[in-house]
């Protein structure tokens, strides 16, 4: 770290500060200058120290100078980290994955059908959840439960692989009997809880990103994941919240290549969460394929006009297969099969 | 709802959207315009349809009409909600009640000793977590259930109500036995499953506005309480993630009176997360009484220069009476006993 | 627009709503409720009357149906407009039209280098400001003035457009005698002094969107200089003002699809200042032609690490070489010609 | 400045930054840790070498060290500066300054009369534009010219002071002999022609904070001012643009005690344009006294709902009256006469 000391700090205050970073067992390196004086400290464990020392009287400011996250940053796997899904399915390599699927499962009828039209597009993962964290209580929160057997008949019918939101730690052993990958969704981003017990299994976990969240943050939710032991994180940006408001959210396009520069995990882009409207999905999925990212989650609906959650930004089926043939180009662009 | 159709709609397809209110069970009202018509749903039910008229061709948006929270709303108590804590004190009467002391609690002695002062200057709750939720897994997460005997202990001898934050839904019973006032972190706003637990209580519970929460999400994750019978809910501002940097997160103070306006729950506020730094505290204090919050929760430490969590925004023993007494003549000009 | 009553408004207050309504010269749809009641209002200069309205007693809020930009919207040119932008380039047709250069002009042997290598990549438009608006008093102001002899040099030499900050309203005519190209900057997007007199030229106009500005108040802006009799008028996106802080601002890539819907002019997108470093620049291009847009603004420079403005964000010449080679296959996906 | 180099990066990468350091004049304090090196640059001249370091390869970040504003800075003077603003009034220091008005002066009777009331509920400052910067061409745009032999009489009929918004470079020397205090609006923050304008001038001017901008953006806006000469600026707290829709923008009340700290310069407040709407603007006035600002800018209009500008945020008469009284306490609690 670096100690920014005040303008014109007197040289008592300064030796205080100094002699603070050799009593917390690091070397101080003070560096005086005409108008400021710093200190700078350089160690592995100076990070947790930091606090301690910003309220010493005299500082101005200190600056971090190691990242506060560790498993998850490049440096660890600078060739980057291609996870597998299952059923030879994997993500962070050369082909993009797309995932795809209602917001909700409703029925068993209305799951097979989306599955078979997503699936004969293109699509390897199939979304669906049957836990839906509804902003209000008086809406519909998902089938729950009762969808367990219907995603377990699924998987057989179509032999495909099933992305499916947790919502609450005690419903992860639950969930990974049946699913393939978990979402950690915008709102739990930060449920730390619920990311032990994800990092506890041996599922890929897609973490969304906080609509709120700053890339430190994401990469630091994936840490609670990664410590446990499990490695199989993909990071997913999904909207911001902003001013603008002709769409629910504001797609970050900038975190994809920030994201896979600060670290080696897979990243995805949800737009249709975060466009919130049908209309723009396709152009938004084709900037992210540009972009680099390394899988898209899309909603897609039979019926989005009838749908129980979020039918207003879902695709349906002839918007789906159209979308995967114009996809095809851009693909092609970013040399990476779809 | 008020449905506004595309500019120049054609007369089938506004005449298919007024059918399509009619299946659903309402009576439509279309009010034909030179360039644009409407149709108005009115209703009780009319909400949850609104994303299925959303998506129907010629549909340009939708104006929903109700409020999406009810029994959060003001209209269910216009006179406002006193909430009982516990030991004669309540909140959201006349009087203004400070809750304070310090992030996390580390020891006994440290916990006391702050319980002491914070005390004797006049608060009448003591805050302290003993589960923390940082952003990274490798900060210092709390004593955990270590902190409980302490806690009990504190509680008998200092004669205070304690407020502590619940983390995990596993949590809330045991948790439950010891404190007074659950609070619920900016993180887990959005936490359904454990706001659905507390609300299984009889728990007072301070709800944090997320960091990214609009007011409405607010009073949102109060009715995820309120609809489980526990009506102890206090609403607590704690400042908004935007672009500024001189502080941690922007104190949304204009949330204060606006929140009174549109909920009967008491308002507190949170200056110290909001700021990031202490000095700016007092004044933040002195603000929030005026424009009327109920209460407010400060942090105050013995050393913040050696606290393992967050010491950076602590104000120190003296800091803190001395702002007992600087905030007097503001309650007073407030015409509400501190 | 239409009028949205408190709940339980009492009928008199109801009836002074409608009563108003009628005085202002207008027909007003009462739709009765149980819980709620509304007024609808339909016509063609409603907005202008939504102030007066909307602080009656018992009126909740009043939602306008009307867009409040009428010269900019889609409506009136549904196929879209191609602005000409001189020696036979177009933008807003079926090419994509590059734009690029360094931030400011710094001398004459700086600039022809720099004109030349982004001509020969395929280039059409060399930018390059000889007034800069720099956020402190301190900074580097451009050549000003003494810039002028030189565009008109280069222009020759090279048989390039340019395009060039105007940032006062008594430097417009000045510069209309040697750019092809006005660009209102983002701290100017509303400076409507400045807009008005940019209308009063022919000279085609890129307007910058503010770093806090909706797409509403952008195509509001752009209504400033339409609404003078220039058509020529250019949207450009380049990021907002968000909390995220590895980047300078976050490309709000969905306005791009989204400004195309609401308007008929064209949209460019400037990654640049946006990311405000070079590294995700490319990435950042390829996003915004897949997404749509009808050119692009780059900031390129010989030698970025001796720029006197906003070194830290240009490509230089290799970069931006390779970054003509990189885009091709994109702009081929989107069937648009570079 | 701090150079904090990429981790790991090669020992001849870091010698390169050394030697370009010293190669720009400054002496480099290289400080060699286990896992990175940082390079520490002292000096008053080195901001401006920032953009060229950035780019240089192995180089991480640079944190700045000094300020980038000089004259507005606190420690220009340290025990704050008080404003002269005309007849005896004056600003910064012990008194707070009410100033109040219509946001547009319509006519010559509107404006006498609210000059009436507000001058006898204890007002020192009567605003009233004649210039109005509308987001939209179509809306009012003020009395403009017309409006100036108006101000003159009013002056003189009620012994007042006169605050007024100045839009235009060329509309200052014209504006300078009628008003007491030019106004730069929200949306003119930026204007650098206008600023620097206002600074050759002697009269105070108060800077409206952008919705958008940073305390630095608004401190190096004063700078504008200040380098010009003019010493009598003051800073003004509007509100800021964030996703909350309650209200028009959100009053960053933060703002106030930090630019007392960041800045010698008076601070004020306007809840009315923060808050859009009248019903919460007494709760934001009793906060910002209580907050330390120094003065407040309210609107007030004799018929809100007649207003051609912005009535639905203005107090009227009896409403600012009762406000003046109910400031009254708090006032008097923060020591300060109103």
């Amino acid at each position: 770290m670096v100690i920014i000391m005040d303008t014109g700090a007197a040289a008592d205050i300064i030796q205080a500060v100094i002699d603070k970073v050799s009593e917390l067992g690091f070397t101080p390196h003070p560096i005086y200058g005409v108008e400021k004086t710093v200190v700078a400290v350089i160690g592995d464990k100076t990070q947790e120290k930091i606090e301690v020392l910003r309220t010493m009287p005299g500082v101005e400011r200190i600056v971090p100078i190691l990242q506060p996250f560790k498993l998850a940053a490049r440096d660890v796997a600078p060739q980057g980290t291609e996870v597998d899904l299952g059923r030879g399915v994997t993500i962070g390599g050369q082909s993009l994955v797309m995932m795809a699927g209602p917001c909700a499962i409703e029925s068993a009828e209305q799951y097979v059908a989306i599955g078979r039209y997503v699936r004969s597009a293109g699509a390897k993962v199939l979304r669906g959840g049957i836990y839906k964290p509804r902003t209000s209580p008086h809406d519909f929160q998902g089938l729950r439960e009762d969808g367990i057997p219907l995603m377990r008949q699924i998987k057989e019918e179509l032999d495909i692989l099933l992305i499916s939101e947790v919502l609450d730690p005690r419903g992860v052993e639950l969930l990974a009997d049946v699913v393939d990958i978990f979402q950690i969704g915008t709102r739990n981003m930060q449920n730390f809880s619920l990311l032990t017990e994800c990092g506890r299994t041996e599922k890929p976990v897609v973490i969304k990103r906080g609509m709120c969240a700053t890339l430190d943050d994401l990469l630091k939710a994936a840490e609670y994941v990664l410590v446990e032991g499990n490695n199989r994180v993909i990071l997913c940006e999904r909207g911001i919240r902003t001013f603008e408001t002709q769409y629910r959210n504001t797609l970050d396009i900038s975190a994809v290549p920030t994201l896979k520069r600060m670290s080696h995990l897979p990243v995805m882009v949800d737009p249709s969460h975060s466009a919130g409207r049908p209309d723009i999905v396709p152009a938004l999925c084709k900037a992210a394929i540009a972009a680099g990212a390394d899988g898209l989650l899309v909603e897609t609906h039979l019926d989005p006009q009838g749908a129980l959650v979020d039918g207003d930004q879902a695709l349906d089926a002839p918007a789906f297969e159209r979308l995967m043939r114009e996809l095809e180009p851009f693909a092609h662009a970013a040399g990476r099969p779809l």
